[in-house]
């Protein structure tokens, strides 16, 4: 079963080698953190133990001691590494900083400047081409199946046409499909909750890289074209940060080229400030909405809020939206107008028309509880859908074969909807742009093709702006009702595809509905405009589906265009949150948790006082010294058990168990560089000569750090010793050993750290704390829960 | 001088007791810390000496000590206390924390939800009546002044109109004046700067005192219907944060009254988030900018940002704007109409008319340019201007006779102004509220009266929306020139009153004239409407002066109603910063500099990497052991020279210089509780008996410590000994020598900390890091500079 959850994570495919069956030899419920121990031949070293499980492990012990894992949610895997938002500041570093003048630090803060504008003109570009490409495929084939739909009306035989849009879809899908499953998995989905993921700090392998993003575009055009009931706006995210990702290191390892710009920008920390922008540059040009991608990302990922970075974040948003307006201004052949600030545009809403008085505000509270309770009920359905995929759906063709499936079920459910519905308009100036006349008279069109018969985008359009009388109640509902069934059923495909404009759309059917209803009720008062309610039921359902709080508000208020419905907009999201929180976790978050990602959340659980760190460290730790024998270092770095990534560095071993004093702290990165570089100390009979490092060479082997296998250390070499005073970070962050739990946790997570080291009185290594120690304490409903570490 | 400094500071009116006369009797130039340690007895206690000055001086080394200071805005006050952000985790607190269920943490989130309601409630109340009473008020003074005028224009003698305009402002003037220069000093100016500083961590005296927030409330109404060139938006945030303060501890000390509710929260780590969400409510009802506000918030306090807070923080504003326009919508008579979320309005900009094109952002650029130039000159004018006011201007009554001297200007200059105005335009829809005919034929109205005539927000609203043509060019450059020199001088001028909207004002007036100027160049293309020029110049105006980013651009979006304008808004505010930013800092900034307050900004200067702890902490320090004698304790506290808040308790002490092993940081405020309970050890021959102390009690004396001085220990008392071990924080946040500046500077600030303790290898304390420390290194212009500590 650990073998199935590792086969459909994000990232696995190209992890690991030894996974082509999947293995359920497992029978035991021991904890996996105590089965992995058992099987580990710990004696290499012996006071080494294996603490810090904080990488990804290797295979003999996949293959070997893998035990049945019953939940997986209940579980935090070991496999995901930790970025490291905390500068190591060694010697060199700080040798560095020191010779930097203060032109020089105004040159790299224009150079960060520079950088953020980069991203936002890419980031807009690339909207730009994911919209323009959508919108002609989408075109075409619309275009080809109406035409099918007007010829065999006349002359019967319509199940030709059906057959035909269903085998379209199909044919726009799969190529998305293979590409995702086959070639990137961690580009399925929206990529909301990887780069969710990136900004907490965790590594989600290839997330950032050049080909994810390849793949997601192409692969996001297919299922938009293709007809799913998904969105393009989410991967929009995922795709500003990879760009940002890739323009803010100046170089891209897939391609091998190396520009040989922006290198200071090389590490986690400066790395991250700009992956946020990418994310914020992504949610500005899905929706036109730069506010609220600045706060999308502060949301998300900041947890240390800077003036300046904020500043740069939101630039990089304003360019990103005002790229893409600029050129869809272009390709709509109005060149300077800028109205099209995002990929989805709510249109514009008359304020006079559509005002709000304060009689409705229960009625939308009423609505936000609706939007609660449909959410969760989504989120449930497709929480047992995914368990279901885990276990069953694993391998890449079947993965495809059910995207295909969704893709053909999709086309017949909307035709057989469009088919028998008798929901007949006439054309006038609000027509849709492939109107379907079907059996309806002369002059009038089917209105159910509105719904179904277009991108999402311009469905939610017309649901919001259309007059009333557009939509007959039935169509609605039967609509709300299929969408809903198609969308649970289409999140989690091997496609990239957003689940923000189908929820728009769900909300936005029902709450018409309930416009109607209510004007019909009412006989004609302001509650008269069902485009209203439309809007107030779209961001209940996207609201009780995502949970996101002042960002979604803001963005739904920028894509509104209207600061008017700020109050209405954000006691519905409020509402929903708080119903749908009563229930089930928002789908993100769902499904960080089935991934079984350590995960930290804002604050250590409310009632973990009683916890300290003591309890939580991982203890005993392996230690180095100052002076260090390499054979010592590379035996460690090689024992697959003992997977840590940070290590302690002490002043002295006595020769009784104590514990050493603390004086530094040492990554495997900079271990590896050093062992690559043969930085050893001159022995009296040997001819090796320390070489001086500098920090370009850290640089240069960032982000992709060789493994210790690829390193050959000869039996002379291993007898040498290293020094590691110079590139340890000699100023670590300690803690002791009687902190709380949320003392510790507050640390940790408001400086982004991977490593914290616990020390007694006298300042000697008692314990490590990394980001796997804290995110297994949450709170259950029994109180404090502690969950398992798997080595998947 | 340094007393004069201390005179006309912000709180300093009530603090001690030795101020009655200046004294100018120093003339050495010797750093103020140098020649505070010079002077005091320093061999109360051998091993203690004067390390943290982190606390206000007493009264006896003010008086005999001071020298000149010759610039102020080069040092650093010691007067100002810090914040706390970070909970002492004593023995008592944890056993609170553990004792208590998650159902009674489920409880204090709710009832932190409860009083983010009441915040945003009351702060609308206070809204409502500052704007209904202002309108009032100022509806009465220009109805009087307005017949006056008409009278005397046809009977001649209209210097009788002058002199009744300007003797009612003043009278309206005075009446403010006095209550902030006699009462309440802290009361004066927006308030802003005093908010900035408080979320900062830096306590600035009876800042979020009731007296302070009913003297700001009387006071900002006296300053806007008295016809000053003010607004009263900024003092609104200040309320906001009062009343947040306030209400979130459940009782008032002024009017000692203690309703024993939200006992929980009377620290200052929660009271800091309260006091946000009061500063967001504050600015959501001034401009109608909820999101404008939490940015605000988040800008100007928070580092470390927690999605509950923001949301709640969000929460508190949205509820303040509606309590705002539901109540002005009553007062208008239109029950239930939405459409007052704000203060100032700006109007509704109808979309269709004010497009703006792609071509004009060359335009609105150099606009942005233009407000960065005349920021830098405001700035540096009212900088003058106050160094002025510090030498000369610090008696209460020469600052009410200067308030009231620029009310009758003010009245003066507006007068003549209208007075020689030719600028007469047709009486139409638009017409001003109280249109002055004076010398216009019939039928005609002066158009300058329209923004002399006029509370401010209604002129800035005319010049938004009137239509093209409304003004002459002449009228608009002389107003722009004429109100700008008002404005600046009324800026710190002894009376409570913010800035925004003249700075608005100034700009719309140039702004407009740019718009018009355009016109005529083109002759009437898109660029016609000059209102739309208008909007863009007061950006870039209160860009300039004020220097917020985007926080600013949110509220003027958010106040525009029209998400169109968010790029020209940016685009302008960030060009506007960046130019001021060459010639002068912000306003704000400015004024809190010369008060000389701790400030810590967002990073560590950029070059300081080369300083580390060893060299910025204060060394050595006062210690206590585990259990210390009470004489020792009292002597120490008592000592005025050693005004330290926090003293680490360390293990024991060596008979050598060693210094021992930090176990504890003790604060001064748990002592002085601890001394007042007499929570003694038992002596055998004593009866003496430890009384057990609770969090309640510290909470009871919460924020108001009582000084030492009223504190009596007998003689007997003072033999017995204290045990320490329980009330210290046993796990203080320490770090090694070698930690590089930047690094302290981060933890220091993501924290929240007001102690730092700094330890060697063996964990022996050997300095200590407050926020002094830390905030008096800047980037001047020569590198690295070095600010001093005064006493005063």
């Amino acid at each position: 079963m650990a073998n199935v959850t590792k086969k459909v994570s994000w990232s696995s495919r190209d992890e690991g080698t030894g996974e082509s069956t999947p293995l359920l030899n497992g029978a035991g419920k021991d904890s996996a953190r105590y089965s992995s121990q058992q099987c580990l031949n710990s004696s290499i070293l012996g006071r080494l133990s294996a603490v810090d499980l904080d990488d990804q492990s290797s295979e003999d012990t996949e293959t070997s001691c893998l035990k049945e894992i019953p939940h997986s949610e209940k579980l935090l895997s070991s496999k995901y590494e930790s970025l490291d938002y905390d500068n190591s500041e060694n010697q060199l570093f700080l040798e560095e900083e020191r010779r930097m003048s203060s032109l020089e630090f105004r040159m790299l803060e224009i150079s960060r400047w520079v950088v953020c504008a980069l991203i936002g003109i890419l980031t807009g570009l690339v909207a730009c081409f994911i919209d323009i490409a959508v919108e002609q495929l989408a075109g075409v084939k619309y275009i080809v199946v109406k035409h099918s739909i007007d010829t065999f009306t006349e002359v019967g035989g319509l199940s030709i046409s059906l057959i035909l849009w269903a085998a379209l879809n199909a044919a726009i899908v799969v190529v998305g499909a293979v590409m995702v499953a086959f070639f990137e998995p961690v580009a399925a989905g929206s990529g909301i909750p990887q780069i969710k993921c990136y900004l907490n700090g965790v590594k989600i392998p290839h997330v950032v890289r050049l080909k994810t993003l390849v793949i997601k575009v192409f692969g996001v055009i297919s299922s938009v074209a293709g007809g799913l009931a998904v969105g393009k706006e989410g991967p929009m995210i995922h795709s500003g940060a990879v760009i940002a990702a890739g323009v803010s290191q100046g170089r891209s390892t897939s391609l091998k080229r190396d520009f040989k710009i922006f290198e200071y920008f090389r590490r986690d920390t400066e790395k991250r400030d700009f992956v946020s922008a990418g994310a914020a540059a992504g949610v500005s040009a899905a929706f036109g909405a730069p506010v609220g991608g600045v706060l999308f990302s502060l949301e998300e990922g900041a947890s240390f809020w800077n003036q300046m970075l904020t500043w740069r974040i939101f630039f990089a948003s304003m360019v990103s939206t005002f790229t893409l307006n600029f050129f869809l201004g272009i390709y709509h052949g109005k060149v300077g107008d800028l109205s099209n600030p995002g990929l989805i545009n709510f249109g514009r809403f008359e304020t006079e028309a559509m005002e709000y008085n304060i009689y409705e505000i229960p009625l939308f509270i009423f609505m936000g509880v609706m939007g609660g309770v449909l959410g969760a009920i989504f989120n449930t359905l497709n929480y047992w859908l995914t368990i279901f995929r885990i276990r069953y759906i694993h391998r890449p063709c079947l993965q495809v074969t059910e995207a295909v499936l969704v893709a053909a079920v999709t086309a017949t459910v909307s035709f057989a909807m469009i088919y028998f519905s008798d929901d007949c308009q006439p054309l006038g100036e609000n027509q849709a742009e492939y109107p379907l006349q079907l059996f309806c008279s002369d002059g009038e069109y089917n209105s159910m093709a509105t719904a179904f018969f277009n991108t999402p985008e311009k469905s939610v359009r017309s649901l919001f702006h259309d007059p009333p009388g557009s939509y007959n109640p039935q169509t609605l509902g039967i609509f709300t009702l299929s969408y809903f069934l198609l969308a649970f059923w289409t999140y989690g495909l091997t496609v990239s595809a957003g689940v923000f404009i189908p929820s728009l759309l769900i909300g936005a059917a029902w709450g018409r509905l309930f416009g109607i209803f209510l004007a019909s009720m009412t006989n004609g008062s302001i509650w008269a405009d069902p485009g209203k309610y439309a809007l107030i039921g779209a961001a209940a359902q996207l609201g009780g589906i995502v949970r996101m709080t002042l960002s979604l508000t803001v963005i739904m208020v920028e894509a509104t265009g209207n600061v008017t419905y700020g109050l209405p907009i954000m006691l519905v999201l409020m509402t929903a949150k708080i119903v749908g929180d009563y229930f089930v976790e928002g789908l993100y978050d769902i499904h960080i948790k089935l991934q079984s990602v350590p995960f930290l959340h804002w604050e250590a659980p409310a009632t973990s006082h009683a916890l300290t760190a003591r309890e939580v460290m991982s203890s005993p730790v392996t230690c180095f010294s100052r002076l260090e024998k390499v054979g010592n270092i590379v035996d460690v770095l090689s024992n697959a058990a003992m997977n840590n990534n940070g290590f302690p560095v002490v002043s002295e071993f006595s020769a009784s168990d104590e514990p050493g004093r603390l004086c530094g702290l040492v990554l495997r990165s900079q271990l590896i560089v050093l062992l690559k570089h043969k930085v050893f100390v001159e022995r009296a009979h040997s001819s090796l000569i320390q070489r001086k490092l500098q920090m370009k060479d850290f640089r240069d082997a960032y982000p992709r750090f060789p493994p210790i296998q690829s390193i050959h250390v000869s039996q002379d070499e291993r007898e040498c010793m290293m020094d590691l005073s110079e590139f340890m970070n000699p100023t670590p962050y300690t803690v002791p050993q009687e902190t709380s739990l949320p003392r510790v946790f507050k640390l940790f997570r408001a400086l982004g750290l991977r490593h914290l080291v616990v020390v007694d009185e006298e300042n000697r290594v008692v314990g490590l704390v990394t980001r796997k120690d804290l995110a297994r304490y949450h709170l259950g409903k029994h109180g404090l829960e502690e969950m398992q570490i798997s080595q998947t």
